[in-house]
């Protein structure tokens, strides 16, 4: 086996202070779908979705992210990747079956940019409500579809994941540099235009993890909702249209501060000869097609991101590049 | 005064024989907001009405159509209305304060036509739902838009409306004889298509309440909800697009048989000036614009109505005209 | 005759310095049908509306507002509107059917906040394109639906509006001033939520011109289709949810800078007796009900007007109170 | 190699009799771009496509269908499916790049079940309009998505795709037969619902090919604009919702009888563990979620198909099942 079939971003895991707000905002507003619970973790999944979980809260002292996970086609390639990290020194432990809820074997590691990755063979299905329309509620998410992540060196971690993991890039941004150098890479397993996304700023941390919404009409209505009733301080971007990626996007903070996009309409990357599409980072329309400039926060505020074998919070390191387009600085 | 202020169509009153499986397609699929019940009644209203509800279910032994109601500026138009009544020899009847739940002062009365019409000059306000977004479910319904009936002589009911009662024609249709013959009217007071439609037709009977949705979308979720839910067979027709009168339409059936349409899309008639749409009745854009022939029961079936003086079901008469188009017979 | 019969809002005129890039932009770019052009004029309508044209633009060497006009029911209402400025002292003048393309016996009168005024009583019928689907095009602009003026001192305008021609007030804004202050009020003769909404601000100006269409997804077209022809520029603020109003709002600026509002969303008010709505000024939700702040543009900038008699631009006079929310300044 | 790289549907070619008749509904009306035009053919594409068609009209004395495309991923592929197609003794030609313009070099075959097949290994780019929002128009067709084809015998046909050149299934039929007999598959290749869905009927033919819009406003203004030009007679089918793939869809008729599917809705097939979805030939929420059953026609009437060979339109045979669900006989 030469690369591991790596299939999908497959589901995040967020430490959340208090699981009733999580619960509140996650499951009482937007509508995700509550596959299990217990005193210390939720279990969430969209409509679209078959899997146990595409978001794992699991309570803690702190907020941060446990982990980002991908689906792989068997188990052997849990192996092929274990072996990978071994050979490059990354950290990485094996999760047995059932230790996480819902789930087969899985391999967790720290990514070469402290990033925490876990890959996941098997997951329990547990039935879509795709058609089940009369229980749609909320926002409509029907499926996780991305993380973002930001970290200090783009360029050696976008190596990595395509060179090592086989993912391919679809766009990717420039600094007008000369010679350019790389500040953002949008990289896909699946057949759209990002599994991961990797952008240059304070890192490693989770910047955002992305669900899709099938309708533009969706992500008003995810604003009315939250305003509807009182959340609209969770409305931190949007809704708006990228450059990058074609997504009408809009960007929430759950009660923990961490962020999720809710989005529609990007495009299918099923040709692995497509050109990747460049844009330079001082195009205004690059991050918001119809012209609007991001607030700070968006650049500046992010999860952090936990250690696979302690679980302790990891610190983060300044980027060696600027970490936001100059008409915002 | 030379007219009464009726300014709009408020409410339709259903007889219904179960109360439970009425709820459940009412509030539980559609999402219309119950404002109070009982053993022997549900009142119900969409999310932009204030009034105490626009959707009165009464429990009874037979289905049926107990009124339909205006609202009327004061009590002084329900003086002028029921002199009127008394000189053109309708039945009629006082209805006090709060004899129909949330309800001031009213007057029902049989139309010349032989309609139940209840004019009511006040009602309970209840409190608008419009930004409540996050309770907004099922159809998104936010109010009620008119009525279409069918009685065996369109010409004279709509002088009655357009002399008597001072509604004006937007639209309306005639048959291909020479001279052509009126066959059907949409009546307005308020600034839209219509409050009232007079079809030609076994009457009197009420062919449908119609009920308003802001979005084409959420004509389209009214079909997946119910579909959804194992209630396919509640849809009777469309959705489609009516050439009079533009509406985006959907028609449904609610457990006892009474027609529901949910519609988008018709259009703003401030200008009393404004030339009244002559449709002819075989031309198939008429009734539905993309070209699609309503079914059969579309024009066999429909609710009977009450005597407002006995509570009885009346009997009915064939109309003068045919009553559908030609391509249907 | 006690008031005039003020239809509805019925067109704006604005002078522009070049036709042609006017052109590009309400033309080919957002779709307004081009009614007539002249090498001085260009009348423009929507796909729902008959009338001549719902936006006049008019070469002049300087941008500004000619005047906004109302349809009324009937001439006998210009004659009773001619008597009424006069006894006030209101400079007016008589505009001959012809004199502006399109349109039968008007008056032309600056209001008491020295708003330039045309009521006109009646416009050639161009025939509606409402059923002409093949043939809408850009933002899918429908009608013209309402007027937003700045004017030095709201509660006297409003007063004037109410009292003396009949305007009803839906929506109105106080300052948290203890006894409270009036600073904006949103007034109807047609049965929705406004044809004018004054504002406290650097008056008499006009705000904007407000455009209605059918659909949340042609807002977020609009916005699309500017970007995507390169005037991203244009796109002031929005898409967002007005608390005041329930409108989803676009706030556009025209190569001459006037502001238009292309928004979807209000609500019916055909009861004289539905309670206006009041609103704090400093509440956030009230301006965006999604919680985003506007641009001090917003606030700052907006379009001079005529005088009826002169035509020569009027100068404007700083408000008596703050013009705007604390939360901006 | 093991198994050829076929990518995903790639283009459509029909023959037609009218090319200014089938421009006026693919272009003016559906708003297909036109890539390339000669007297001789049409080279169509949608908004999202960079590739030089993906619908080919080829001018010819009688309708029919040239070939259906898929892409496939390099020229080695060519190679092994010619020898696939000479070992199994399948009619086969190699078409040279150029010979269809915009193409690169291509291999044309005639399946087991008749069906004329092309693949290819590249295509001219021509620039993705996905942002040129500007110019979109029609139906906003994006892509093609996947061709439905008639079959005398669903079963070896669905094998040989599966077996020989790897396409998945997402979702089949079945009758109620004890045991059953396989009534229809859908097959993919790229990540959603199908890149061909083979049908039980007389065949070989094509039934129809698939194009994805990115909205279900989309669909309803397919309709609207094609009733809008008085070509509501194209309108076959919907709109309506498939239980099958979840689709949106609606069934156009091209002025040569060649159907289209234009819809939105399907969702991810990015695992390959997923179980494919089982439905019952006889369930009517199968064809159309919401209860309405499809019309004759629509079971009756396919295009005929190419010999790859001659170019002469091939037999079509009786298939061994009922070709339609028995409450539609």
């Amino acid at each position: 086996m030469t690369a591991p079939a790596i299939l999908r971003a497959a589901h995040a895991a967020f430490r959340v202070t208090d699981l009733g707000r999580a619960r509140a905002f996650y499951v009482d507003l937007l509508g995700l779908v509550e596959t299990a619970a217990s005193p210390d973790a939720l279990c969430l999944r969209g409509y679209e979705e078959d899997d146990h979980h595409s978001l794992l809260l699991v309570r803690a002292s702190s907020p941060g992210v446990a982990h980002m996970a991908y689906r792989v086609a068997s188990p052997d390639d849990l192996d092929w990747l274990e072996v990978n990290a071994r050979e490059a020194g990354l950290p990485a432990r094996r999760v047995a079956a059932g230790e996480e809820p819902g789930q087969g074997p899985a391999l967790r590691l720290q990514d070469p940019a402290g990033l925490p990755v876990e890959f996941v063979a098997s997951m329990e299905r547990t039935g879509r409500l795709l058609q089940r329309f009369d229980l749609h509620r909320g926002a409509r998410i029907m499926r996780i579809d991305h993380f973002n992540c930001q970290v200090s060196d783009v360029e050696a971690a976008s190596a990595w994941y395509q060179r090592q993991w086989g993912f391919r890039c679809s766009e990717y941004t420039e600094t007008d540099d000369d010679p350019p150098r790389l500040w953002a890479v949008w990289l896909h397993r699946k057949q759209n235009v990002h599994d991961l996304a990797l952008m240059t700023g304070i890192g490693p941390r989770l910047h955002h993890a992305g669900f899709w919404v099938p309708e533009a009409l969706d992500v008003i209505r995810a604003c009315d909702l939250l305003a509807g009733a009182g959340w609209h301080g969770a409305i931190e971007r949007g809704p708006g249209r990228h450059g990058i990626s074609n997504a009408l996007f809009l960007y929430l903070r759950d009660p923990d501060g961490h962020r999720i996009e809710v989005y529609t309409g990007d495009y299918l990357t099923a040709d692995p000869d497509r050109p990747a599409i460049r844009w330079a980072l001082n195009d205004p329309r690059r991050q918001t097609f119809w012209g609007h400039a991001a607030p700070a926060s968006w650049f500046d505020e992010a999860s952090p991101v936990e250690s696979v074998l302690t679980g302790d919070l990891l610190p983060t390191h300044a980027p060696a590049l600027q970490d936001r387009p100059q008409f915002l600085t």
